[in-house]
């Protein structure tokens, strides 16, 4: 850090007109130049925007379109080779307000993945949490310390820290999902390793089958295997189907149809994916769900400490983050920064708008910082 | 308590002869009577039997055969009517060595209960953990808090303390299943309460729902309802059906068969009822589990800290029990006491033996009291 | 058990005429007959006893005066010696209605321990959790895993299970104390294991510290050796010294007479031992505690699932257990089974009463079985 | 952002260079300009940086000499009032790779507050964790929710989010002494709430007690208050006294000079502050600790996930920051970034080195990321 560094701050020179800021002086002025000579910063000048009275989050509530992340991960499937050092043709979303960083979020990664037919993106292991979720295709498997998991539309594939994995296209065409991943927290708070691996998939049959060992050992509501006694951090299962999700859904409609309690609130239904070890979320870090909402029906309007990244599964309705609105359809995806307020209606109709959610919610949960305000501003 | 009781307790007199005892004298004897004056007993003569190097149970091993438990039930169902009182059509195994109290081991409950065509058992509600078993039949719904929860072969059904519950029998032909409950521990520990309900079931429709309402929002493999964010000390989940109980079992043999660690040893697969909220036991204080070994395999010897009492669901085998050896089929049941040695094998051919089993090692487990012993003695 | 002990049941006939019982008939005594042969016991002749509204203890109130146990541990000092087999002198409290058995209630074990000068009461081990505490005398130390932990008045010590340990009089005349073990649960449990160790103590020097070097390492307030960063499920901390328990129970008081709250309610002062490495129970299975009553100032009147054990440490007052109240002073004990009423009064004077108190609490706690009243019946 | 942002991304042109990237066309140049436009950022180009083998800190170590930190801060003193608006006389550590924003470390904000005599700093709250250290002086009190709290050297506050808090400087000198917090945390992650509270310090009594009221409640080893039976997530008690945690370590360097284990490693002596209702760390997201070596003694060479910064508190010695070695004395205040290896030893001689340490630890703990190298690199 250059001395001029200090000087230049916006933020210093904002804040002489701060409350309860010193009369300038030229003594002033020598002390603050004493403050910088020896890398100090005085609370008094920087407390309006470090302690603020709520969170004001840095990041944009933003809107990225689905087909305009198709195409151009369809091109980069054309120009950009997938192999060890890239390690993965994934395209991230960059806040607006994140300085060109590759950060949904202050804390949340999300990007658009594509593969080709045939491609391998190579074995590697990393202490950043992740996840897929496919909003539509099929025929690209994931294998994870070698157990070979199919990707079909509306499948959750959690993807913990530190195990090997690696993709392969067995289809014959390209197929794109999203990835998140706790990428910015991890590299903020500085907790992150990684390790790479064999070039090739290491699955252990040619073909994918159907289900994963970790399905069949564990895709069983309220079952546990007997061998395998100890809770785990993050989640072993490793696929959460479409046709187990959409069935959740249907029944929390359905019941709340026949007058049981159910729902979020009217015509809001959802599920939120878990660690059947331990009944919490599926990650240490990310929380992920599957809400759903009638035709016409709205979410309750929320602010909640942390950030959140939706990608609509399908249905159409409209969103609102902070000041923003807009009218949204499958694939299309959108930031709500920490604090903000969201709601969002499904459009009069039929079908229902299902949105998939992923936040950061488990790490304030830990922390013991959550709050949420439920309700108009 | 009259003096006279201490001094014909036969472990005082036993203990005259046991290691470290003073020389029997006038004084001494005079000592004692003053022990008994004051309601005092010495740790001295007691202590081999109190203090053991091992848990010595006074229950015994003891098996009770199905046919012989129906045929005593079917006639209750003739000549004891259901209702308020009495309010099950409950017959308890005995353990023969626990003094002709209705317990099966020194914790555990175990009854064969028998509802007549159109019998309604009457609500009411107990701090005492419960759970339903079906080894064959249905017809029955259980109705809890009002949901109506139907009964069939193989599946399990857990009923956590202080929930209002009944049954009614909606078939032609009677139905037979087994309860099991913590009323000895409940009843020796002295922290039960009981509560009479309404007369009559309070089902909220006439016909029995293929599936009850709680499966509907809590059956769902890794997915919990958003709007039930907290964990709770059992289960919500109602029913565990036969039909995810038996795919578990056959994926774990069928993983083992592909060469993938899923059994607890060859040929052995087990899962275990858990709570959806937290991925612990259903209930705080009863574990249960269905044990399948491929015919002509063995499970590990084994002693446990804790009593289980089985039910051969299905298949045929031989089950040792300490110094007891029985061929076993379908419904008979075995009461495995503290500490003694549990093994099984499945007779030699293309079927496999089920063993549904409970224990209350939940309890063990809470006040880090576990210990187990796999292997030969 | 032989048939007629069921048939002699004195449960049993006076069931017949409980409330919801079948006409007696041939028939009906046929069936019962059939229930003995096959070691059954129906539910509707049982369930009041079994099933009550709220616990009804088996257990009476009773109090031990403290001159007579002394006296009586005093002439067991003359005629019983101390050595391996019988273990220690201990002289235990039999609940008058607990058969005879040396049970302060059913799950508590209570007992007055004595040990002449120079006496070795030999090493051993054993699962059960125990405490000691000292009403009188000084001089006895006890060594747990070769640390010596000096006893004196108004000291807790707590011996958590499968610890070493054994005992040294070390000073001219004879001592004597109060252990409390959790054998009855265990024992009813089925839970406990033994070992004997060396004859004689284990202590690292000739003279007994001041300190042990449990008090060393964790008798810091707030304060964990780096060096030990996991918690235990038993407290690491061997004693618990009066001069600081005095001293928390006095600025409990001195908070409530400057207006601040700190007792549990008027006049009130009470601390419970707890474990620094999780702010829980010193013992899985037992709660320690000491209360302090000002002058002339009442409990309120509680009821609470699980039993108690009182020792009157300082001071006179009156205490009502269910139908019986009390005066008691110095050392006096007494019981209070699960949910009978329990309240204490200090004698009108500048002194206070002070109770140590020992309890099964932590065991319904863990299994989410706690219940309190408060307030008169 | 501007478009033009990312395309001046350094991290982008250096990646060109990166192993694994595609060949630089035309057409990638287009591809490239239609991320931008878009607002993404590909994976293949940031991965390096993005996702290190092991943490890479963007922090520097750095020290501050305590001499310069007390000058300046007394120039604060007479130059720049305290008051609503500014709220504290603080001056924070300001990491010089950092940005120059007031972050000692990425997680952690640490400061020198300073108070002329008579003065007050005005009342508030925040969700931001918050302690204060001593390290010489004293006179001031800390009150929080009208619990005065004296501050003696040696003594460390913490100050748990959401309490509201103002200081006193009731001596006739200034003083002076360190906050630690978590603002750049809370700030990163967008989780902070503040209020404003009173102008005046709200202390219930004029002169400063010898002990808060915290104090008095929590302050003795081991003992609860049974009035206040739940855990909370920081600690309840406000004060740890020097005279407790400088025996604390005597007694552990005692120990093991007398054969037994206590000790971190040889000649080096440590304790954890903790929550005494959970004997966990005293903040949800900060650990302190003391540190002492014997003359002579060093640390093992150590590497952490998560930041901390030091602050000797007495004697002297030499300290190893990555690359950096600094000879080091009281009050001397310096940091250590993430998985950077640290060291420190004592001076030769008699005294010994106390080091003072705070850290993000239990942050990475409660998210199961921790790890610790322990060992020369």
């Amino acid at each position: 850090m250059k001395t001029a560094d200090i000087v230049a701050s916006p933020v210093r020179l904002n804040a002489v007109e701060a409350p309860g800021q010193p009369e300038p002086s030229t003594e002033l002025e020598q002390l603050y130049r004493g403050f910088e000579r020896e890398l100090l910063v005085p609370l008094w000048t920087e407390i309006g925007d470090l302690m603020p009275v709520h969170p004001r989050s840095k990041a944009s509530p933003h809107l990225w379109r689905w087909d305009n992340l198709v195409a151009l991960a369809a091109r980069a499937g054309q120009l950009v080779p997938v192999g060890r050092g890239g390690e993965r043709r994934a395209i991230a979303l960059a806040n607006p307000s994140l300085g060109g960083k590759p950060y949904a979020t202050p804390t949340l990664w999300a990007a658009i993945q594509y593969l080709m037919p045939g491609e391998d993106a190579p074995e590697h292991r990393h202490s950043q949490h992740a996840f897929r979720f496919v909003v539509e295709g099929e025929g690209v498997w994931t294998v994870v310390n070698g157990d070979a998991v199919r990707m079909s539309r509306g499948d959750f594939l959690p993807q913990s820290g530190w195990n090997w994995h690696s993709h392969h296209n067995a289809a014959t065409a390209p197929m794109a999902w999203i990835d998140g991943l706790d990428i910015p927290f991890s590299y903020y708070t500085e907790s992150q390793f990684f390790e790479f691996g064999r070039e090739k998939t290491t699955a252990t049959s040619k073909a994918t089958p159907q289900h994963s060992r970790s399905e069949r050992l564990w895709g069983h509501a309220g079952l546990r295997p007997v061998s395998q006694p100890d809770p785990t951090t993050a989640t072993p299962l490793l696929a959460y189907r479409w046709a187990d999700t959409d069935r959740a859904l249907r029944e929390q409609l359905a019941l709340e149809s026949e007058g049981h309690p159910a729902t979020l609130s009217a015509g809001h239904a959802a599920v939120r994916y878990t660690n059947p070890t331990t009944g919490g979320d599926v990650l240490p870090t990310i929380r992920a769900e599957m809400h759903r909402l009638r035709g016409g029906a709205a979410t309750l309007a929320r602010r909640e400490v942390g950030s959140s990244v939706y990608q609509v599964f399908d249905g159409r309705g409209s969103v609102t983050v902070g000041d923003h609105t807009w009218s949204v359809g499958r694939g299309d995806m959108f930031v709500v920064p920490s604090w903000v307020l969201f709601a969002a209606t499904a459009a009069t109709g039929a079908s229902t708008l299902d949105l998939f959610r992923f936040s950061d919610s488990p790490i304030f949960e830990a922390l013991h910082a959550q709050r949420t305000h439920v309700g108009a501003p």
